[in-house]
């Protein structure tokens, strides 16, 4: 492959003069650009984004720390944050962190190695301490769905919370006194925090928060199967189930729909995401929305003022999630 | 920050000697590697990225294009891209090009100038002769999801054809003979290959092929509901319904259901990927297996093997879908 000597050699100019054209400097003339250019181009010389990144201090990408991008959610998250940093013509550089805390931990430190101009990290599995350190570290690193009081100004979080006690008071509302609630395993805040919503809702209308309505799987698909017929098997009174997300929910109207169970005639349901999935179950999913797209460009845009030094307002960063009605969902009359 | 400079005064060493424990040099004494490690720990020293990249002439990164990580098809791809690159402790570098010819050069020389060590890329946009020219230019680059005769032991590719050919067939053997197809409107050469198998498996068996009988929409739920409801309002004597992919397959089942027309009592219907979708339809989704989890890995083996010059075999990497029968089709009797 051709060196920089060789383009300075072919195009008649110093090597300082190549690196000049090569970073734009306003010092370079037409006359080098245009030299340079020619002999890039006859030489095939890609210019090294390293090289350049030592010169500039800078390159030009931002860094992302997702659960696991095969996860419709983080799909959803990166290709936001995508569309932001193409507008200001950023790449990004993707790792997965897996909700370990070591994986997380090792993805991080290759980002800042590689020296990203800003950073969105999605941590779940690491302590407040550490990401505090590597926050106070690293100017320009915003945390997505994650609120730490400290550096609160550069959270963006979902009120996780309030997402399940939504879905739970929809259902009591609708005359249902039994729900069960099929929770992630993942020892992640976000479980606790749905956990947390659900039972509000029950003590707030005077029902009783029984540990055996809940039932536990993986976040995904075979997990709300395994979980619904765990459930099942408990042979409780529920008429209605909450979820922890809407892959769950898939799973858990699987095995329903497996048993003859039908949906919402003889078991409402209610998921969380409202991602691709939700519209094309049957019945369609009365589910809570994550309003991930808005939430990952906020955290994109915050990065890269944060990069640039830019002010940033102190105002909360704590999203709200909303009820999203569709057809999973019946009033009971008794 | 700390600079190298900074940790060679602390560690009573020169910069040089810094620069080889950082680099692994085994000409680094043990005495050394102490003093560096303690002094990098103390002062909060990270060593950069670019500038060993420089040294090593490798960023131990495999880069990845992708159409759209958003798609559960690429989030499938990567994740098996990751597993593999994870064990060799490589990580990624990923790009979306949105089957885009400018996007996808773009994401393409953003990868070359990071200087990946191995490249995966799935390019759909881009001609023949262009990718011919990135290959030979980068000899670790190895392409998924194409088929380009030149550079045939650097492509993974599927055998789109048969996937639809293997639909229709499964449909004819059924006793359907009146056969609809739901297209994508993406101008990738997918698009033709599978269509060309829907067509083959009719002319086989002596059915008429109608252009008529086909409609295209975007390659998600949203394009198969519009395709569905073109298809719908043409009033054809349709029994049965191919689909490029599943989500499109969703998006028709959720037009069959509002207009009362059941599946697969009154439609049957097959489609393409078995994604984690397929079997959280409402029926069950009889579709085409594309083996991506296993056709990515390879492709990311494949990859790191050239950037060692490994040798490799000349073996074909075409791979064959394989049909999963669910609850979609039913057998016609007339």
């Amino acid at each position: 492959m051709a060196t920089i000597k060789d383009v300075a050699k072919h195009a008649g100019v110093s090597v300082a003069t190549v690196s000049r054209v090569i970073n734009k400097s306003p010092k370079a003339s037409q006359t080098a650009v245009d030299a340079v250019t020619q002999a890039m181009r006859t030489l095939g010389y890609r210019p090294n984004a390293n090289a350049r990144a030592l010169v500039n201090q800078s390159t030009n990408t931002l860094g992302v720390l997702a659960g696991d991008v095969s996860d419709p959610f983080f799909g959803a998250m990166v290709k936001a944050i995508d569309g932001i940093a193409r507008q200001e013509k950023k790449h990004l550089l993707i790792g997965n962190g897996y909700h370990n805390a070591d994986q997380e931990r090792e993805a991080i430190e290759l980002l800042l190695n590689s020296r990203c101009e800003s950073y969105v990290i999605h941590s779940k599995a690491l302590s407040n301490d550490e990401l505090i350190e590597f926050a106070r570290e690293v100017p320009s690193m915003v945390l997505i769905n994650r609120f730490i009081p400290e550096i609160a100004n550069r959270c963006i979080a979902l009120d996780n919370e309030r997402g399940t006690y939504l879905a739970t008071k929809f259902l009591i509302s609708h005359g249902h006194q039994h729900i069960g609630y099929v929770s992630s395993n993942h020892d992640i805040e976000d479980r606790e925090q749905r956990r947390n919503g659900y039972e509000k809702a029950l003590e707030e209308h005077g029902l009783p928060f029984r540990e055996s309505y809940i039932e536990f799987g993986s976040p995904d698909g075979e997990g709300g199967e395994s979980a619904a017929i765990n459930l099942l098997a408990k042979n409780l009174p529920i008429t209605a189930i909450v979820t922890y997300n809407d892959f769950m929910a898939a799973g858990v109207l699987s095995v329903l729909d497996e048993n003859g169970i039908r949906t919402p005639e003889e078991m409402s349901l209610v998921g969380f995401d409202d991602g691709a999935l939700a519209r094309y179950l049957h019945p369609k999913l009365t589910t809570v929305r994550y309003p991930i797209q808005i939430m990952a460009e906020q955290a994109a845009i915050l990065s890269m003022k944060l990069a640039k030094n830019e002010a940033i307002s102190p105002d909360s960063r704590l999203y709200a999630p909303t009820l999203v009605r569709r057809l999973s969902v019946r009033a009971l009359s008794d």
